[in-house]
């Protein structure tokens, strides 16, 4: 294997990854137009767009840097790493749009894409997986996250939670009493389709991440680390499943379809650490976090439309802290403590910044819709378009 | 070429090719989504998720071993070769779910799903790519089936007529007198999405079924077996069309994308076998054949809402006899007899034991949803989620 | 490298190039399906079928052969190079049905798809990237080209305007006094997903038509033209949603869309050539001209439901044209003047042959649809299907 043919076939590898990955986009698309009702979905598939170009772009120009300093690679095409990281960045913060979805302007939302893409985002990277500035310090974090179960995921979590405190619940979203009114999902196909692209994109995600298949050894890493993440995404799905037909004697997709994808952001932190049998076991406590974590956050009235809470935060932390509990290794550094420490310096400063670049933006440009036009929807109001607009409302 | 470089190209082929397969998966789901009645339209996609998560899964953990023995692969990563033999077994299950839907609960048949994966279809697998225990008996099978034509689509096909006999029809839909009652399906682009996701996964499903593409003649044989699919595709779609112009002056789009999947089934038993216009006869009478048969099985009374006898049982057999009249050659020890006894043996084996598995569940727990829920639709009942809530039934 | 090593990754990088230009099928028929009224929505479906099936079916045996001669290549498998090529004269096609939709016949357009993909479209292959019979005439084309923005976009484009000419405006389009009625999309999510499937095939579009990505240059240049692919996308939509906000304080998301596709067709000519940087120049220019030429094509009662004249032709000539601009490099023999001479030639070759051909064929069976079935619907009437026919219709 001369470096030129390594170079080759990890540049054609990576491009195949980031292809998949950018079948998210779509995914993410689908899966919250499904789930807002329908008065808003021409609303969240303009963010999902407007996040794309914005925040890809934003990551491209200035973000990259931040987290890798200048452009070069040795060991592929330094425009399919680049390529593959800015895949990366509109999945950070997709995760937030979706989760505070139905009531926020797109304006400020996407000049917060912006910032996140730009700066805070990079920031985490840098400390993780790039040029790392802590790398000297006292907190230099000894943490593995393959592919982002802190990196991406809770990350996006935390910046979401942030979010939705500053926004508030959708109106009339939670009754006096502190009933919580069930508002239904208004496309199920759409979901559906949703889910398994964001399923399909994360093969490419992880598998990626390895970041080389040119040797046998990472042949069968990349290998692995697909087979494992489709595992604890069939784990997640039959657990929330079971659980909700326990629970309700009903089978609710969107609920097993986010158990599913709680499996998937649990496993992303190791895949390639483990045994093929392991992921059972943590995609399975990660669909099952989702069912049991969905109405604690309703509790909470911290509203959440599409239940990214529970998929990205609570599974992210939870997949980063898997890592030190299945795959503790000294040889390799991993320990429980070295992930609990990731996960609380990436937590508190994402928290901590996103909140105050989201109170900021608040001030100058509300985040938050005016309240008639937020039952009217956002559609007609911020995009002069409706959805469906030949389809007879049923109410 | 050393046997470490073949090794690192073969698994990325094969992850590629695992790749498309996997967009089967929503590919199914939005066909049959699309199919059905709105009323259906939930439990359909929650059947394709339960399917690809139990099947997977089953197969994984039991299945994998009856059919190849314990892990382990020279040429390729072992992982590499896992997910793409996992990813057939959800097709083969999704052909029978497709067939009895609208009136089939959920549960039964998962637990049929999980038997099939886990048993039935390894069985089947093991006899013909696999290990092969009959290989020194008198019924060793000869047959060449490259990427499924018996193994996978006849396979379902057997199954998916036990099925039917067992369940019976939709409600209301054959009059005493005979006549048989159109039920529209109910969203058309979401029909021709999934068909054409499907189309796309077959270049994977075929492609991959070469097993390798690290030689010039394997990478020749690679891209001639998806030439020659797609050909038959365009074939079947053509043919199906005009056939549907000739007698009723309209184009069907379901029938013609039913076509082009007959088309599709039938190349699947020999792609690499053909030169590239033999594929257009094969296809055309796999088209043709799915335009006649559909009429035939609604005068039997066997009500199948997608089609799927027609396409996957009826073009599986063809398939499979196409490459015993195309292809025979005394030195690949191909003939049509050969070809013959595979088929009936295939299918002997697969309707009898299905058969007996459904029969026992249909005991145990009946796979007919009731009379009034099935009139309610199997959304409410089953899922407890409509599929489209908020847009108003025109009936 | 070896040649075989070399010949067996290049078969494996274009098939995965192939693969993803076909996700364009689904692509354009979504966006398509979701911006025409519900009543045409099966009818634009179907012709997205006939096309792909009839255009590639075509090509296959007669265009590809007047385009390059016999079969055969020696640098990869000569079927992949045969899908690859293949997998493009279907887009060429579609940019056409697209903006006459509405109101024109099945049949006699699947007619032409035939004489394009087999005649037409050949001929323009043949003269740019092909045998080139101009090769010793003082016709000799010098134009770069990389992956269509005249070869398959304005060519296109210029063929939709001849038959936008020949078929009309859609009833009631255009009032007397000159007002345009705003007809609005039927559905955005199957738009947005349209949009973004067309994303993601441009990567394999303009990423495959580099070649080859077997040594380390090819590499570099296959990961820069996919960045610069995305860079000249993400710059068009922002543009495009800047543009829409300031003019109509509205973000409308299928101009964004637009845009974005505005932005991909300008980069096509020459994404291997630029730096990083100019992409975005380029894109911008690209989604500013989508804005600006839709209005203009309307004061001419060109009416294009999908705007694909001002995506595709505009964006065409103005992406063969920015080579000139951006890439004039006297040792490649790139100038403006031989880039405008490739416009000019390619665009009145295309015009005036589809034109008479066109012309030809609506003498012999009128290309427009009658009057009373136009206002009813081409769904009722060409294909006997409805698109959503369990949805009360709002209007």
């Amino acid at each position: 294997m001369t470096p030129e043919l390594s170079y080759i076939i990890d540049t054609l590898f990576i491009i195949f990854s980031f292809v998949l990955i950018i079948f998210m986009v779509p995914g993410f698309a689908m899966l919250e137009a499904g789930i807002v009702r329908t008065k808003n979905v021409t609303s969240v598939l303009m963010i999902n767009t407007m996040i794309y170009a914005f925040a890809s772009f934003s990551f491209l120009i200035i973000g990259y840097h931040i987290a890798f300093g200048s452009f070069g690679n040795e060991n592929m095409s330094q425009w399919a790493f680049v390529l593959f990281q800015m895949a990366f960045v509109g999945k950070v913060i997709n995760i937030i749009s979706g989760g505070v979805s139905e009531r926020v302007r797109i304006i400020p939302l996407t000049l917060f894409a912006v910032i996140m893409a730009a700066i805070i985002y990079p920031i985490v990277v840098n400390v993780t997986w790039g040029l790392n500035i802590l790398q000297e310090t006292i907190f230099h974090l000894s943490m593995y996250d393959l592919a982002g179960s802190t990196v991406i995921h809770s990350t996006g979590g935390w910046t979401l939670l942030a979010a939705i405190i500053i926004v508030g619940a959708r109106n009339n979203r939670y009754s006096k009493s502190g009933r919580v009114r069930v508002i239904p999902a208004s496309n199920i196909p759409l979901v559906t389709l949703g889910g398994f692209l964001l399923w399909i994109g994360w093969f490419g995600f992880n598998g990626g991440s390895v970041g080389s298949i040119a040797s046998k050894e990472n042949a069968d890493l990349v290998a692995l680390t697909i087979l494992n993440t489709n595992t604890a995404g069939l784990s997640g799905a039959i657990i929330a499943g079971a659980l909700m037909l326990i629970r309700y004697k009903k089978l609710d997709i969107t609920m097993v379809l986010n158990g599913a994808l709680g499996g998937l952001v649990s496993i992303t932190a190791g895949p390639d650490l483990y045994n093929i049998y392991q992921p059972i076991v943590i995609g399975a406590i990660g669909g099952a976090l989702v069912v049991f974590a969905v109405p604690i956050f309703d509790k909470f009235r911290l509203d959440d439309p599409v239940g990214a809470l529970s998929v990205h935060l609570i599974n992210g932390i939870w997949g980063t802290l898997a890592v030190g509990i299945f795959a503790s290794n000294s040889e390799k550094e991993i320990s429980f403590l070295g992930q609990l420490q990731g996960v609380l310096t990436i937590g508190l400063f994402t928290f901590i910044s996103s909140y105050i670049v989201l109170f900021t933006i608040n001030k100058l440009s509300p985040l938050r819709i005016a309240h008639d036009e937020e039952l009217e929807g956002l559609d007609v109001n911020e995009c002069g378009v409706e959805a469906y607009p030949e389809f007879k409302r049923a109410f």
